[in-house]
Formats: structure tokens, sequence, C-alpha cells
């Protein structure tokens, strides 16, 4: 949540010279985004948000990321469009960064969402999908099932300082999910990070989904776990079933999920979980205590994991095997 | 610049129920401000800032600040307008923190103010003046001549480190300021604190005038010598007299200094220049290395000291004495 590379009143004029947005009227950094600087710009043709990409984003990876979010906008799902310069290009270098300017959605996050959220959700996501079913481009998900061993690797110590016994704990589900993962499910471009940050909402209604800078292809099914992990969960691990079954219920209003997707729904939870968890851990773990920015504790998907570890299958997430 | 107490979305809801602004259309912490938290908020009625009032602004100086821009944006000048709640009152709880809700001004700051802006600037500061001068509120200005050897009271080592011999040339301002500051000069409202980052520009006009956090009752010169020092500087302590005749002729356009503030401007520039570097000096001392916000090096201001030390009278910085 910062603006880690500033961009001057002289900057932006010459940068939006290679626009056809008109002058800039207003600028503003905002505090959005944990890896990327943000601004907030109106210009005389409408309001827009500038993203300057710091290290964390592959820039190889962005035509992807903007070929999805210029696919959505297309079909009128709520994503943030990129815009074009003059020339084409939608990737553009701004202050020595690679830069993106797309246009401005409102609403707001939920801190707490609540069940008619969790449903609103859970059918926007179908809608996601459904909308990316044409989508041709394709990224590999580099943060599952293959990664996680090495993102565990030589983590051993500093799980056990954040809670005795964690480690075994960890070892068992790395084993279990190279046992248990799905070979085969419906695949697709999927979000991979829809936490309530990034949704907005407005009158009721999904009004934006931002931040794919970790869209990925991969099992449909498993970006629904992800938000069941992001979106369904109390404090201390307790898994709030009203909440994820209202956003299972709003998804399978929009698409059934299939058989094989029902019985592997708890592994990919528990294959979220995981993917969290040890990213948040490399991240406290290498973060210096004086840092600017402060990771999010991972012990809020390590008691995730433990109601994953524990559940007996879909109904115990609210869904129903018919 | 950053975001130090956040506001969620069921907290924003509930404040916003005592005023007449409509529902929240979008909400975003912005990067603007040093001491406060500050949210561009859009609402179903217009744009505004909401502010939260961290621990260096007094409670009891915001009916001071409030008025002033109220009264300012009355007059038709562009400083954010506060809105009143239903209730009549304009600085209400939000988040635990004191809080109000301005207008939004369009407009970008520039990076390096051009030699327009400096005219535009300067004009704008004595339409502010002008405007003030039926004002009634009153604040000292607590960070003028009595306070100076307090802020340099056991900073002479700190001041060394930064530049050796400096603790000895601050010492010699000190006495040259407490012998020849004036006594008596015109007397008003002032912003005190109106650096180029506080000034916005749009079409080439003054399109907005923010924070007022240290605005105060003093010699209307010395805000004309604040600027000097803020917007009339190349690095290492050069002063630019095309920039600073051009913002002390656009004063002078509206409102011709008297004799006797001609003559002081001298004494205020370097008064001024002390403040600052005092207040800097303050800060580099007493932030922690690890600390989220760096604070601004204290030796642009010692190097500025350099330029008013030396000076002979106000020909130096562009004023003629007719």
């Amino acid at each position: 949540m910062a603006v880690y590379t500033d961009i001057d009143d002289a900057t932006l004029a010459e940068a939006l010279e290679a626009y056809d947005l008109g002058r800039p009227v207003a600028f503003k950094g905002i505090a959005e985004g944990v890896e990327n600087s943000n601004f907030m710009l109106e210009t005389e043709t409408g309001r827009f948000i500038l993203t300057l990409f710091e290290k964390r984003v592959r820039r190889e990876d962005l035509p992807f990321f903007m070929g999805m979010m210029g696919h959505l906008a297309h079909k009128g799902f709520p994503a943030p469009r990129p815009v074009a310069a003059r020339d084409g290009e939608v990737i553009r270098t701004i202050a020595g960064r690679p830069a993106v300017i797309c246009t401005f959605l409102n609403g707001m996050s939920p801190r707490r969402p609540d069940v008619a959220q969790c449903r609103i959700l859970g059918a926007g996501l179908a809608r996601f999908h459904a909308a990316l079913s044409d989508f041709e481009g394709v990224r590999t998900n580099n943060l599952s099932l293959s990664a996680w061993p090495t993102l565990f690797a030589g983590r051993s110590g500093e799980a056990d300082r954040l809670s005795k016994g964690l480690a075994d704990h960890i070892s068992s589900d790395l084993r279990a999910l190279q046992d248990a993962w799905p070979a085969d499910l419906p695949r697709g471009a999927i979000h991979a990070d829809l936490f309530p940050d990034n949704a907005f909402f407005l009158g009721g209604e999904l009004s934006g989904v931002i931040d794919f800078y970790f869209a990925c292809t991969d099992f449909l099914a498993y970006d629904i776990a992800v938000c069941l992990n992001a979106w369904a969960f109390e404090p201390r691990g307790e898994y709030n079933i009203t909440r994820g079954r209202a956003l299972l219920a709003g998804y399978e209003s929009l698409r059934p999920l299939t058989p094989a997707e029902r019985i592997a729904l708890p592994v990919l939870a528990r294959g979220a979980a995981l993917r969290f968890f040890l990213t948040r851990l490399v991240d406290w773990a290498e973060t210096p205590a004086d840092a600017l920015v402060r990771p999010h504790n991972p012990m809020d998907y390590a008691e995730r994991l433990g109601f994953h570890r524990q559940a007996e299958g879909p109904a115990d997430y609210g869904l129903n095997i018919s």
C-alpha cells in the first residue's frame, strides 16, 4: 500500500502526449496495490488508473494480464480496460518503468464481506470464467503444486517459530496434496487472487474486479477454492459455512460444478490455503523488520489449513453432492 | 505520504450517515499529506477529500484551519471547502480520529515551478491575503522567532554532523534574527507552508491551495518569504532571481508592499529558511532510521540560509526599492 515511484507533473504531461486522453485534470498517488505504484488520473476525457510496475511483476507477463483485462471489459465484465496509446501499444514506459493506463472503476471493497456479497462474488466469478472461455492467452500457474515444495524448502524452522509443530503439518499437507491433486478438471484463465480487496461493490452489484497480477491458466474450481479461503473464513481459521454456501450457490447459479470438481473441492481449498501460507511465509521470513511494507502474517492461512485438514468432504464447505 | 489509519467500507457508510452527501461511489486512500491520512471520496453528490488528523495536528486548532478554508472558499478563492454534517458540525470523529470532509480540487502540483507559475502563485498569495482580510480567527505562529532557539537547543552536534561549522552559522543566524526581526508589519492570516506541493495548477491558473495545518496569524510578508524559499531556489542554495522576481511582481500586481515590508524582506526570508531548517533538523534527529516516512534533509535549507546571510538587500531578491 504505497507509491514506490513518483511521477511529477512534467513526466505525466509528456507521457500523456502518447495517448488520446486529453490533458490531465487531477493526479494523485493512491494507497492500493502491494506490488505496484498506482495513481488516480483524471483527464479531460475520463478517469483512469495509471500503474507503474515495480520489480515483482515480470514485463513478459504483462501482455497476458492486459489481454485478459481487455477481453473481460470487451465482454461487459467490470474489469479495468487497458487504454492503448496512439501507436496502439497498451504497455509503455513511464518514469523508467513498465506502465499501463486503465479505466477507473467505481465501488468499494468490503472489509468483512456479508453473505449477500459472497453470493454476488460467486456469481461474478462464474461470469468471469464464462467471459474468458474464448480467451486464448495462456500463462502457467507458477504458484501451484510443483512450486510448493520449493517455496517450503529450508523454511521448517521459520514455520516452527510461528507455531510449534507447524512444519510437520505443512510437510504432511505437501505429501497429501501431491497424492490427491486432481489430474484434470475444467481449465481456463483464472484470477487466482480474488480477495475482497480486489473486488468492488456498488449498489448491491459487483462493480469491479482488479489486480490481475497473479492471473494464470489453471482449474476453474481452483479459483473458487481461493475465494472460499479469502471470503468465507472468520478469524482463527473458523469456516463460515453460511458465506461459503452463498459463494458456491452464486457460482453454481450460472455454472454448476461437474461431479469431479465437487469431489475435488476440499483438496483444492487445502491447496489454495497452502499456496497463500507458503508465499506469506517466504515474505515473512525475507522481509527485514524495518521494511516499508509489513507482510501478512502467515498464521491466518496456517489456521485455515487446520480446517481443510479435518474436512471430510465437499459437504463440509456447504456443497451438496446431489 | 501515507495512509496511517484505514477506514473500511462499513465505517465509511456509517460516517456518511451524518452528512447529506448521498451514498459513497468510490473511496481510495491517497498518498498526500505527511501528517494526516487522506482519502479521495466520491459520493452521489460530488467528489471530496476525507482527512483523518493524526497526532501532529492539535484538535483545538482545527476550528481555526477549517474557518480559514471556509472563509476563503466563500470568497471564491480555490481552497477546499469544509463540508458541514447535518448537525452543522464540520469537525467530526471517524475511525477514532478527528475528521473533516472537504471539497475536492482539481489540478496538479508542479515539481519544478516555472516562471509563469511563480508569477501566478505570487498573485494567488495576494488574493489569499486579501480574501482573509476580514477573517476574524487568530492563531499564534508557534514556529516563529521565539520558538527557534528552543528548536535548536541541544542540536549543535547534529548540525555539525550534517556540515562541519554549521552550528556556529545557525547560532549567528539566531542572534541576527533576534536583533533584526521587524516589530510591526501588516499582519493577518497566512498559510505559512505554501510549498509547490500545496498548490495546484490547471489550465494556466492556480486551481487549488491545500494543507492549511501550519496556517497562523503573522506578517503577510512572512508568507511571501516562505514562498520565495520554497519556489525560487535551485539545488545547492542557488537563488533563481527570475522566478523570485516573478513571484514578487505577481504579488505586487495586486498588493504593492509597503516600504517597511520591502526593507524587511531579506530578514524575513532568512527567518523563513531558518524555520524550515530547524523543524527539518528536529525531524531528522528524532526520526529512527527505520521509520515509515523519511524526513526531508535539513541541508536544503542550510544552503538557502547561506544565500540569505550574504544578501545585501531587497534588490538581491528581485525587489526594487523605488
